[in-house]
């Protein structure tokens, strides 16, 4: 099978996982909705991931902080300054390109075009001669800063500027609450501060469906620990990372480890977990040793001291940052490539199936009347069930061909109600991947679905 | 008890609820910052939401629309002419008013200020030497419209300017979405659209700590319908509103509903349901009869048919929209000052006390060991708990300070491991309101405490 993203794409547009944003306007670059399946399959995936991080460590407390900021915030943590890219547009062909990125891949990578200044990136560009990517002309716009966080204002009477941006990262939320935190939850490090929540970034280049959008969830922590240490736990992040995606269902064949060679100037270590997409190796997750850099920042910034005093030896220290962050939409996105499968059955036909971990499935229960005289029966199941799960009802269409639907959107269990569940209590559940069937007395679904959908 | 807003706002800082946005800049108006214990709070709402509309519900489907939109679908739905408030600045102690409140709260609401235009307002106003509530003083700038909307812009390459919004509501998502949803689904109408999301209105005036902040999440469903059962399924969510609230444990004097004397042109019925908030009675949330008016709107808009089709009668008609919505922080605070409490106990001291329903309550569990050299067994408690629930580990202090502070924070249970646990595997389990204590076997705990958890 080969895997494209277009199939994705397309099943996701016509089972509901996924619409483009504002689609009957032909759509809003790089915006997508998430239907009626695609909600919950992200739900899941961040439930999952705060289970995981948030509530079975004993050291990490939850934070949701406002997506707008007081401005000094991104001054001081470098963002206003220079977070951009240096951009070009080719006059012939209209399309936008980034400078660096030229110049990086026309050397191959021997040239480190972060360290040039536009006019370097210019002057080098027209020297080599190099061309649009697109359209093979050279006829290039000078550079131009594209800056990437997106601005908007809180005067909105004409005239009055009082300029504000949309968060380009969560982990702000962190670094402000760091002493906020440490004194409510009596906190000792090292200790993290874990965050869900969107951010923004005026990202022009196409996306690659949910790859890179100009708004994604953010699933990360910031763990504030002593020098000592903190190697220590940046190498117990890595490990944590790859286990939880592979939890998931990640295959080991598609994950690797990324470390980088060109590190922040602060940065002590980086590394990603790369994802094989169907668009090739791309970063899935990054965990960062951030070192001091965050809070020294903010302490020159605000002016207010964020240093950590350990109870036990009394000394002050402001605690380096161990980084880990992962993209839920991006993972929504792995887990959807992964679970995609086009069976051959022994019947000679093809049936695709989502082989989602159940507890990510969008719907963990199907109830399905064998026909509509069984209805009645069927939906006080279901109201049994979705007490406790989300549970979907289909009474359309032969039997098979509602395993398939299922099958196509992951659902794991089909519970089936025929004319001995009157007689005798009791239900067919047939499972996805198997498509074994066993018979089970309604009163023991519940325990039944529990069991094998935890994560 | 005279509960204040005070009151509230001192114990979420102190204890982790809630702190203001941007704390260690001083803050920045009218946003906050969930805290470890806050964010348990507000996500147990969101899911109660979730779990009673969506997931209980059989004709109800999620989705989770992009934030920003193309621009077009705030001209369709008429906020970009129109969502405005007229402002006044107070020269003399630069405070800034709406010019129709101030007309409003002068005639005791006998004139209808909305029907009247700024000119008028302001000849009313010099007419009847209306004057500053917050000086005394009448030195009024002329009135000027204040958007409340917030704007960004796409093209951020100097000079380029594409503006388009913050969303001020998340029901757009579900209106642009309404064939796609129909379509993937397979939905009958009547059928609904729910959505929990953030907004962001550009709000100066005070915000009465979470009761009106610039960005809030909604909580709300769009039931799409035939006119002829329109204003049954209207009146069946105004029950079902009801309902839900005082499942949460708001009382029933604290709740009423308030109809809507002056309606949208375009609406054929609203209410709020209403809440005693230590400010006065205010909105809580609202329940709407929208007409045909948003999908007519997108319709023209768009230039595409937004037409149901029925697959009984073949009729195509544009279906009525039922709007309930309701917000998660406005709820969040209402439960606080529910469930805030001061005993006064039999030995004469008084503990405070956060009485949620267990479903909402931050963590379910504290585990207590009794005294420092049980904290192995303490911690393997604890690790089989927090598989389930979300748990929090205390062993600091006598044990009735430490009961004090979970009552603080309102974990509906306190489990404490002494010197028995270690012979006979049981534990002794304390409630937080009845302050009764029983003796459980660990065993019996996870089911123990999810049949006392449910919602």
């Amino acid at each position: 099978m080969n895997l494209t993203m277009d199939k994705i794409v397309n099943l996701c547009k016509t089972r509901g996982f996924v619409f483009p944003g504002s689609d009957i306007y032909g759509g809003f670059a790089n915006t997508w909705d998430f239907g009626p399946i695609g909600v919950e399959l992200k739900n899941n995936i961040k439930r999952a991931w705060w289970k995981r991080f948030v509530q079975e460590s004993d050291n990490t407390y939850g934070v949701d902080s406002a997506i707008l900021m007081n401005p000094k915030v991104w001054e001081a943590s470098g963002h206003v300054a220079s977070f951009s890219d240096p951009k070009m547009d080719c006059k012939n062909c209209k399309t936008r390109h980034r400078a660096d990125n030229l110049i990086e891949a026309y050397s191959k990578g021997k040239v480190n075009a972060e360290a040039m200044t536009n006019e370097g990136m210019e002057q080098y560009i027209a020297d080599n001669d190099i061309k649009c990517p697109n359209c093979g002309k050279r006829d290039w716009t000078p550079i131009r800063q594209f800056k990437l966080m997106f601005e908007t204002s809180r005067g909105t009477i004409d005239g009055e500027k009082d300029v504000i941006y949309l968060r380009p990262e969560t982990c702000q939320g962190e670094y402000v609450n760091f002493l906020n935190v440490q004194r409510t939850a009596r906190a000792k490090i090292p200790f993290a501060i874990a965050q869900i929540g969107k951010s923004f970034r005026n990202e022009i280049t196409p996306g690659n469906f949910l790859f890179r959008t100009v708004e994604f969830e953010q699933m990360e922590l910031q763990m504030f620990c002593k020098e000592d240490s903190s190697m220590d736990i940046y190498n117990s992040y890595k490990e944590q990372a790859l286990k939880f995606v592979q939890d998931l269902g990640l295959s080991q064949d598609h994950l690797r480890f990324h470390d980088h060679d060109k590190l922040a100037h602060y940065a002590k270590a980086a590394c990603d977990i790369q994802y094989l997409f169907p668009i090739g190796w791309q970063e899935l997750n990054g965990i960062h040793h951030r070192g001091t850099w965050d809070l020294s920042r903010h302490e020159q910034f605000s002016g207010k001291s964020l240093q950590y005093l350990d109870p036990f030896t009394n000394e002050r220290y402001i605690p380096n940052i161990i980084e880990y962050s992962i993209g839920a939409d991006r993972l929504a996105l792995a887990l959807l490539c992964e679970a995609y499968d086009e069976e051959l059955l022994e019947q000679g036909d093809t049936r695709v199936v989502m082989h989602f971990h159940p507890a990510i499935a969008p719907y963990k229960v199907a109830v399905l009347p064998l026909q509509k005289n069984l209805a009645d029966k069927a939906q006080e199941v279901l109201n049994k069930l979705n007490k406790y799960f989300m549970c979907t009802y289909d009474e359309a269409g032969s039997i098979g061909k509602r395993y398939r639907r299922q099958d196509e959107i992951g659902t794991p269990y089909c519970v089936t109600i025929d004319f001995d569940t009157l007689e005798d209590n009791t239900v067919t559940i047939r499972e996805r991947d198997s498509m074994k069937q066993i018979r089970l007395d309604i009163d023991k679904l519940v325990q039944y679905v529990s069991e094998k959908i935890m994560f």
